[in-house]
């Protein structure tokens, strides 16, 4: 017994606190870094994916600068320059410097990142791989900032090594993210250039200058036109959790039930509110601290069971039907375009919205499977395509009916291209390097019904080329024989041979356009 | 220019702090949480595994129980209560009240759980779904202490709401968490009787007793011996990132340079200690706290250069081919049963090893693709399947060679059960659900050399069996000529047909004794 109460004690001992920057340093692999080439394309996606955000956010049409630039042996400069709002100078260090620190958690909206992880995670990246630090720059429009910093791993704060102020002659605003990390770079496949090439398809009004190991490329913008700024929403009473409305419920001032709905709960007004405080039979002028375990729990099934209008969707940012064609006809040189943008429907209390696009024929590969473009808030989604929602929605149909080859449960053959856009207030990622949508059912059904309707769009294009495809070997075959057939008419009617010939090729001109109404 | 001032100003306004259990009660997928029967799962196999870690550690046998009780719809009482060395009075809410609050994550040694993230959130489960407290009792072998407890979400902290203290009047030690969590319950594939099967096949030295909602079952323990303590290491020159090199080198109290190497990295000796430091060109008075940037850079890879043993590996815990065999056995029934545990490896200074088991025949469906089961540092893996490195190496072997039939890139054909077991001081799984290994070269290599020594162990049975069958055949054919073949035999010789069949049965049985030798 002395023994093992020794143990115990000897156990205890060494419980003690990590802190969230020690987690991700030792489980890096969780944030996207892996290995060298993706570690090196994780860099530049979170630097590339928040200077987009921020530029949205501000409502300014993105110009993204980005630079990658070979240093020493398996070394590589990282810069990502944005046009955006900027962060002001008190918050600049703790906005990149610190895990879990952000604007965005709290909100129900849709943005690219919300998590407050991912720009940390990239200065984390570079200074255990080359011990470098963090150069940033930003300006708000005023002076320029600028910073040198590491991250404090075992207290999770930044630390900042020099700060620079300078004149803004220019008046530039924006934020510089410079870092020197360990990679290896490619440009096929899962690589940068196809990463920027997707985020430009599906950020049409938005210009990336990549200034690459082996040249520049300039995607242009498609359109001026930006998308919507998405309006932030409260919970909706559907999607509460019950613990999350008890906690919600302890920690309010309002003095009585009525008012702690209709205030935390979008869709939720005074009839509404009396319908579900007489179905968990709780009083209204009690204040929402003091319920106890049973009323939170007969509150949570009554919200519920009360019938209230599904959310608003002005949270979400979707792409629209132009634009996603636009995109598409920017970067890839296909024959014919469709696109769907479904309405918005509502999962757990949360909004979501499937886009889909096509591209078909031209200069896409007849011979292989379809390509598949998977997004999810505009950001391209580069590996794990077998574990996504998205994956296993485009292989679960068929796509035989819309004319297509497919073997059962594969990808469907043929010159092809297949882009989904999953827009949500919460996109449930299956890691927090953020590159595959977990298999919802409510999820995968969206998407399958958007790409129907897609696929029933193709259809009539696949269907026609087939029909033209048809008639015009017909008429090669006719044609081919119109000389012999009109000398034996002309020998049977006495009439000229030309002429005959010329009616011939006329009714064959008619049969073309007719058929081609 | 000024509305991008103010913009600014009031996005920069919103940055805050996200606590950690607040990241994780809005991802809880992340966990393992994302529908009710895997959640299910998820909450007994957090509590289980570090319940038989913790007896592990203290050296006692685990004698674990686990309930589920079904209370109202959709809800469920999960009890789990083992015989390990509990935990102390001033640590028990925090240890599993708290998220990254743990005493395995800083150790170099194999040990199922290193987070501090399970328990604490099955627990934060259990509060989102039903509201209801955690019940966590503790004894030391002293008084026995009972915590009524909730996560404060906003703080990560355990929020205390009642405690006893009671009298040990029969001197029990060990914990035991009681939840009430949202779930549904099912019996087959991804089921809790499946993971506790796989749990008592890889943890033959447990006992373990499920009281589920129908009925009793007891997986009673195939051995009393335990396999040895893993010890920690320090970690290994070879491995060390040159962040945390820099960190240790900054934050060091040692006065020169051998000292600093020699007390912080396993396999550095006096002598290797001086090698290294000559080739980083660095004196040995130096004081790491002062070496600069690039004296780091120089000590890094001269660390990486030098040669050095590999690192000792008995920080890790293998069960063994006896042992995997016994375990297969109890709960398998095979007619043949193969194992192997390959020598320990090491990967970026990380000692590694992988054990495979085979059983093949008996009730095992010959009809099926075979069984696999995976298993890291002896914890079953039951989802994402597809995405892991072992799934990874088995489908990628050649079987065919091994005497089983295969469709190029699948899993083999036939009567078999394939158990792969990855124990490791640091396990790459793809997400903190820890379900899958991320699929890093040398691990799956590893793991494909451990499958073909199995194989070939596999391949001498399965050739005999097919010998045999073969014998057999050929025997039942002769036998049913033998009558007539000895009465022409009879006919011609004169002699007596009896004789001439026992004679005639005689060789038969020579043949076989023969060839089964």
């Amino acid at each position: 017994m002395a023994k093992k109460t020794q143990d115990a004690q000897e156990l205890s001992k060494n419980l003690k606190e990590i802190s969230i920057a020690e987690f991700f340093e030792k489980n890096r692999h969780l944030l996207g870094y892996e290995n060298t080439t993706k570690s090196m394309l994780t860099v530049i996606k979170e630097l590339v994916d928040n200077s987009i955000d921020a530029c949205e956010e501000a409502g300014i049409l993105p110009d993204i600068k980005v630079t990658v630039k070979p240093t020493e042996d398996n070394k590589y400069m990282i810069r990502v320059e944005d046009n955006g709002p900027g962060i002001v100078e008190e918050k600049l260090h703790l906005a990149f410097g610190k895990f879990l620190y952000g604007s965005k958690f709290h909100r129900l909206r849709q943005a690219r990142g919300t998590q407050g992880i991912g720009v940390a995670g990239a200065i984390l990246y570079s200074q255990l791989t080359t011990g470098k630090t963090a150069k940033l720059t930003s300006s708000t429009g005023k002076d320029i900032i600028e910073l040198d910093m590491t991250i404090d791993v075992v207290r999770n704060q930044p630390n900042i090594i020099s700060t620079k102020k300078e004149k803004n002659l220019k008046g530039w605003h924006g934020i510089k993210i410079e870092l020197e990390i360990e990679g290896r770079y490619v440009e096929k496949g899962q690589s940068i250039p196809e990463y920027l090439k997707q985020t430009a398809i599906m950020n049409p009004y938005a210009k990336i200058i990549y200034n690459g190991p082996n040249g520049k490329t300039v995607f242009e913008r498609a359109t001026k036109e930006m998308p919507n700024l998405p309006k932030e929403i409260k919970p909706h009473p559907h999607g509460v959790e019950l613990g999350i409305l008890r906690r919600m419920a302890r920690t309010s001032k309002d003095l009585n039930m009525s008012v702690f709905l209709r205030k935390n709960f979008c869709r939720v007004g005074s009839s509404s509110a009396d319908q579900i405080l007489k179905l968990a039979k709780i009083e209204n002028k009690t204040k929402p601290s003091e319920l106890r375990h049973q009323d939170i729990v007969n509150l949570h099934n009554s919200m519920q069971k009360v019938k209230l209008i599904a959310p608003s969707t002005d949270c979400l940012s979707q792409l629209g039907e132009s634009l996603i064609e636009k995109g598409l006809k920017k970067e890839i040189q296909g024959e014919h375009f469709v696109s769907i943008a479904r309405s918005p429907t509502v999962y757990k209390g949360r909004p979501f919205a499937v886009e889909v696009g096509l591209a078909y024929g031209g200069d896409l590969n007849a011979k292989n499977s379809a390509e598949l473009l998977r997004f999810a808030n505009k950001v391209p989604l580069m590996y794990h395509n077998g574990d996504c929602a998205i994956t296993d929605a485009v292989k679960s149909l068929d796509w035989r009916r819309y004319g297509l080859q497919q073997s059962q449960g594969s990808m469907p053959n043929g010159p092809l291209l297949i882009l989904v856009h999953f827009a949500s207030v919460w996109v449930p990622f299956t890691s927090e390097g953020k590159q595959a949508i977990a298999s919802y059912p409510e999820i995968i059904k969206e998407i399958k019904l958007a790409l129907q309707d897609a696929g029933r769009k193709l259809k009539i294009f696949i269907s026609k080329k087939k029909r033209n495809k048809e008639i015009e070997m017909r008429q090669n075959m006719f044609e081919r024989y119109i000389p012999e057939v009109a000398e034996s008419l002309s020998k049977l009617s006495g009439e000229k041979k030309e002429k005959i010939i010329k009616g011939l090729e006329g009714f064959l001109k008619k049969e073309e356009k007719g058929e081609k109404k």
